[in-house]
């Protein structure tokens, strides 16, 4: 094949529309950005001694952390994965429960289900926001499931379902509206899994921020990190205690005492790390605009290819634009692993969207809805470079 | 009571004993030192932006480790909890086995093995090592379990008794030789909780590297810090290998796909927090030195004291001397809380040990040996201050 063969392929034109945006490359998919005061907090932090379970950084990181997503409270934690257990947890999930998981979705959205001994019931993607499809779901419920006494039985196995974990994929909020309301219809837990969408508002609200609790993760490919770390986000004082406690390996307050009133976890976040966290959120909103600006962007690029769409936020909806997305037209999915190959031979760090949960070999035998959307989605999406330090003018 | 009447109390003898060693004091209970590279190290991985999962310090960090203790592989984890709780798994601790834990230690020991959904039995301490008392602990196997397909079932509860998990409390080595004779002889998985015992030996060889795998600490309290941080330390490789999977959300290597094949953890050590380990990896023996230098100075500061002595390494060991310990003799059991308030009144911060596990509420059903020595010691044992930078010229 030529090189001008190669141009009109379409992975030739997605690799060649990519350059355009960004640049020669290489490019990774998602790279930190470190423009602000990350350097003299990590020092200040040094200097103190307390880079580890005390110090001021951890209590500064959780109030700003409220401040910015509108949550009344804000626990900082070790990872989003440990956030999602805990949540999980504390939504009153226990062994032999169901939990309703996005089939497309990172691996730590159902393994945190089976942290507690529960079992993760996959359900259909919506191609509107990438997330849970809210009226196949409240189809599927209403035909195999009832109600006993206030709970959410699934006929076909008899465990409870006991709550529902929407993710924000890649950034986009899901229908929150509708699935708040089955969530109510079907006395499920609602947890919010926004680990990808810091940033995100839907009707003008912080993703996060809906459901009875929400978590973010701050690993180092979402939009701000901390190296490794997370949150639980909640309005409720007490949910708010407890996920504190219970991340802190429950020890009970005394002055040299070591008691503990429960099975607690040690999945604190340490000050050194709160520490690059208060200056990653600093620049937060700097971030936001240049992946925005970079959205923009592709968007003019991608325009004028046919059989290839960029994924744009839902409506009334802000998406924090963390991975931009491609989705190839149904008829172009047989050429997703060539674009791929493309782009990643040429520099510009691509890849597809996860395996779905039910394909995964621990999840075989989970329950599931048909899930031909997620299936159809798992084929076409690719990620493309994303970083907010592609747009080095807007950071 | 007069000033002078205080002093001679106990208690007021032991608060001039240990301003006699420390100086005026303030002294916290266990401090760290950053002396040596830790600044150039952070500031080396956050201008790499590589601050996370991915980096040169947490594969330089596992191999320093595996070097200084002399294991054959270390992987890094993202705190001595998790290394817990992943060893006893691949120890093949499963839900409804039981685990010989001391009763006398952190509650992270326990914590571990309810993780893996198993029961952790308690065993009786050792006046010598303040760890498991071997030779009771034999007597008691002898008496209350049998060998059934070369499994040892308790016989009181009918379940499978899979390991033991000794600890090094304080950084004192059990006595090793006769517990792993008891592993051998009773067919259970020895697992050392070493999280207290990093630069601790017993007869010439490092800690942590005698079971089936070893798990260290670098908690911010501990010899050497991370902020947040632990390791997994064996000497097989397949172990190795299996640990690092698990700890990595078990993803398949690949390119572009992510694919899982275990259930896995995000229990990764950041970057960033490994890149603070290798600087203080490289201060560990200057802190060794110090600490040890504490030791002799305490020692000879209490020797004229009487009712108390100072917990020296057992016979044929050397203790990294983590916290520094005070048994009172069992007829002064009663002076201890007034020990406790008058150091920590006069700013030197003390603690008794923990809380003995079956005494907590999460604790109190487990199945348990005749506990007398673990109660006596829990009612006489006191931390006191321990810092390496007590001993300003030596680090
Ligand atoms: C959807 C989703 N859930 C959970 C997580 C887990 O977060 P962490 O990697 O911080 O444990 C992530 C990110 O890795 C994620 O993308
Ligand atoms: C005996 C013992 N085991 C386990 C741990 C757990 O380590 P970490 O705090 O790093 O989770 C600690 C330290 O806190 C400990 O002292």
């Amino acid at each position: 094949m030529t090189a001008m063969q190669a141009q009109n392929t379409l992975a030739g034109q997605i690799v060649s529309a990519i350059r355009e945006v960004v640049g020669a490359g290489p490019a990774m998919l998602h790279e930190p950005s470190f423009n602000g005061n990350e350097w003299l907090y990590l020092k200040e932090c040094l200097d103190s001694t307390f880079v580890s379970s005390v110090g001021k950084f951890v209590d500064r990181f959780e109030l700003e952390l409220a401040e910015f997503t509108g949550a009344k409270h804000a626990v900082a934690v070790v990872n989003g994965t440990a956030a999602l257990h805990i949540a999980l947890k504390l939504a009153g999930v226990t062994a032999g429960d169901e939990v309703l998981v996005p089939a497309l979705t990172f691996v730590a959205t159902a393994n945190a289900v089976t942290y507690c001994g529960a079992i993760p019931h996959f359900v259909d993607s919506d191609v509107a926001t990438l997330g849970i499809d809210a009226a196949k779901l409240r189809d599927y419920l209403l035909s195999h499931t009832e109600q006993r006494a206030n709970q959410c039985v699934n006929r076909a196995s008899g465990r409870i379902i006991r709550a529902m974990v929407p993710m924000h994929a890649f950034g986009h909020p899901v229908n929150l509206d509708e699935l708040l309301a089955i969530a109510r219809d079907f006395n499920l837990a609602l947890v919010e899994d926004a680990a990808e969408s810091l940033g995100s508002y839907y009707h003008g609200r912080h993703t996060g921020t809906f459901g009875l609790m929400g978590t973010l993760s701050f690993n180092g490919n979402k939009t701000i990190t901390t190296g490794g770390g997370g949150a639980i986000l909640t309005n409720d004082v007490e949910l708010a205690r407890h996920a504190k406690h219970l991340t802190t390996t429950a020890k009970l307050p005394h002055r040299w005492e070591y008691r503990h009133d429960e099975i607690g976890y040690n999945y604190r976040l340490p000050n050194l790390n709160a520490a690059l966290g208060c200056a990653q959120l600093e620049q937060l909103p700097r971030m936001l605009a240049a992946k925005r600006e970079l959205f923009c962007r592709y968007q003019a690029a991608f325009m004028q290819i046919a059989g290839v769409k960029l994924i744009a936020e839902p409506d009334q909806c802000l998406s924090n634009y963390w991975l931009q997305t491609l989705l190839l037209d149904a008829e172009r999915a047989d050429q997703r692993d060539r674009v791929l190959q493309a782009s990643n031979d040429a520099g510009f760090m691509t890849r597809p969207a996860w395996a779905l949960m039910h394909q995964l070999a621990p999840f075989e035998e989970c329950p599931r809805m048909d899930l031909s959307m997620a299936l159809s989605l798992s084929r076409r999406l690719i990620n493309i470079p994303s970083s907010a330090s592609l747009v080095p003018d807007a950071i």
